[in-house]
């Protein structure tokens, strides 16, 4: 029989809902990957349950409460009893870090907090494991979603922030009080925490200078076009000589910077030393299930020192390169004459292909035909192709390139 | 006196060179992260160095050599050995992943691998811990920095396929033979890996499906920026229905998607599953330090079952907010008359604020200027600012947001 690990939830709002969600759901494979039984021996909500009781029954302890009262005592009271931590509280972490920190290694067990940062993006343990043996020189990203989206809106609508705001509201990315979003305390709580990660160094969270985005114009976001730059909230957390300056505030980038490309409510944070140059990493905000998903990662390593492989492997077959879907690029050089593209589009449609857009161009001995396809299972489109290139209004053989049709942002 | 943790480096090459160096600079600050004192006692060099000696003085095997013969035979010795046994090995885990793990798993000793798949992207972390709760439904991205590279030249220079290889051979970033990546090959290997992590499921390197871009035509790549298309060598693994595909090969991607704008020698790699969409990792590609930091990532993780918080921190002063570099958009309303521009001019060059770009536009009521201002310790622009406000030319009070000079790819 499995060994059984307990977990004992504080809170029960969106994300304690969505981590119960997701952990009924995922522990059967859970259990297969690390022969243990995941299980919440008891949960504890704003009207009901025992703070002791829970503990008493559980190995590590899940909070999910936010806010840092009565939060601190449990989790204190949970590391000081011996067992593990696993938060999600921003304001927790970066106020109380290495009280709690010193509390976990005296008591011999981990406190983990990966979804305190950057939603479902793995900058801590990035931070803490994969880069462990480096010399950091900066961190800096997009750590809040609600401010990211705003920009976004008004700089793909023309929008001002009033409007920008309200449309988040509606969307529920942003509270309906979006102080600690739009002033950067949301984000500068989490450069806190990861400059005292990236550099060991204590930083206090009023150390962090902040600026917000409520005096945003959209005229500046539309003039700044021009330049071929685009606004992001970014917190930057940097060495400099030997100190360091940890900050947040509205600026812009050029377009070719990795964090221009994110858009709407998504975070991204690049992390540099000089043995790397950097790594960037994106990924949705906190959502309820992107927390969850964050929160469950660290819940799975604190009960499996190292993650292990599979005991039990999946039996998947390899599918047929046939019965994959791929959009396809499609290029022809064709006879200048009336008819050809009439011919091509029939043999496509005829084998379920659809044609998303065409250009038409050159004449005489430069005519050319461009297209790109949609999605379908690629036999029928390497069917039609084989028709096509038999066609004798081809002045040479076609070619054809796949697509990956999604876009972001 | 601080625990020794021994290390065995097998393979003295660029990338064990490397290894070496970056071990050496960062071992007093590993020592106070870890409370271990990190130490190569022996190297196994082509005509120097004894296998089994070594093995018996080192904690961990660091294998560097490349290829399957004689690697395998020293990693299974190692871990039959009881000793952990990092690897940057590609070849020998997309072969040998299965029957090495086993070996692991019953002597109780850690196998770790992250260098082998996308230089210094944690991408198998990410997949083994951070998402050890998620169900990946699909992992893809750009896998070999070569023939990124040559994507990438050709795109921006016109170039042919011959003429960017040779351009990649004389930087170093395609080797002389350059068979194993432009077919597509190394990334295949790499796609096998990452295919049977994410989805608990054997995968033969031979089950991989696997186009190189030897005939890739640079007209192909005109053409399809029409489409506002990008063309980047794709390895994908995703489950289909209750199977799976595996497969590497060039295609379009729209400017928008997150691969689009990875360029250079650089690698990228996107995670999927339901409850967390996406998260995208981009970083350099193997190059000798790149590989060397993710090695010495592995290494620490085996040297501590948890990478504990540092004991003593680093003291690191605040700098503060004027002494930090910044570059600046500004904004100007100004009276329509000739000499503004050298007022203002004036004012920055006496502090030293250079300006990158101006654009005047607009006429009588409407005319204004936009400039963006190179970096330069804040205070001297905030300085520049101030007099620039008192200016009677200026219609209203001046505007300036903080940019992020680098540009990428």
């Amino acid at each position: 029989m499995a060994q059984e690990f307990k977990i004992g939830l504080l809170g029960r709002g969106t994300v304690g809902g969505a981590f119960a969600e997701l952990l009924a759901e995922r522990a059967p494979a859970i259990e297969r990957a690390t022969g243990k039984k995941f299980e919440i021996v008891g949960t504890l909500r704003r009207d009901s349950g025992d703070f002791d009781e829970i503990l008493g029954q559980s190995d590590v302890i899940v909070e999910l409460m936010g806010g840092t009262d009565p939060a601190r005592q449990y989790v204190k009271g949970a590391l000081e009893a011996g067992k593990h931590v696993v938060t999600a509280n921003k304001q927790l972490i970066s106020q109380y870090c290495d009280e709690l920190v010193d509390i976990a290694r005296k008591s011999d067990v981990q406190l983990r907090f990966e979804a305190a940062v950057a939603g479902v993006i793995p900058v801590i343990r990035v931070i803490r494991e994969s880069l462990a043996g480096s010399h950091l020189e900066k961190v800096h990203g997009i750590v809040n979603g609600t401010t990211n989206y705003i920009l976004s809106e008004m700089a793909n609508t023309g929008a001002d922030y009033s409007e920008a705001l309200k449309r988040a509201q509606e969307l529920g990315y942003a509270e309906a009080d979006p102080h600690e979003d739009v002033s950067g305390l949301d984000a500068a709580a989490k450069m806190a925490i990861l400059a005292r990660l990236a550099f060991h160094a204590p930083v206090l969270l009023d150390e962090v200078s902040c600026e917000g985005i409520e005096d945003v114009k959209p005229e500046d976001i539309a003039y700044a076009k021009e330049f071929r730059l685009v606004l992001k909230l970014v917190g930057v957390a940097e060495r400099i000589d030997s100190g360091m300056s940890v900050r947040v505030f509205p600026c812009f980038l050029y377009r070719g910077h990795p964090l221009a490309t994110v858009n709407g409510p998504f975070n991204a944070v690049m992390v540099e030393s000089d043995a790397i140059t950097e790594i960037t990493m994106s990924g949705p905000g906190a959502g309820g299930t992107e927390t969850a998903t964050a929160v469950l990662g660290d819940v799975v390593s604190v009960a499996t020192a190292e993650t292990e492989f599979p005991e039990q492997v999946e039996q998947l077959d390899v599918v047929p390169q046939g019965e994959v879907e791929s959009a396809f690029y499609l290029y022809m050089d064709v006879e200048d004459r009336p008819g050809v593209l009439a011919q091509i589009a029939e043999i496509l449609g005829d084998e379920g292909v659809s044609v998303k857009s065409v250009v038409q161009s050159g004449l005489g001995d430069n005519a050319r035909l461009v297209m790109v396809a949609h999605r379908v299972a690629e036999k029928h489109f390497w069917s039609a192709l084989d028709k096509i290139a038999k066609l004798d209004v081809l002045r040479r053989p076609p070619r054809a390139i796949r697509v990956i049709e999604e876009e972001f942002g």
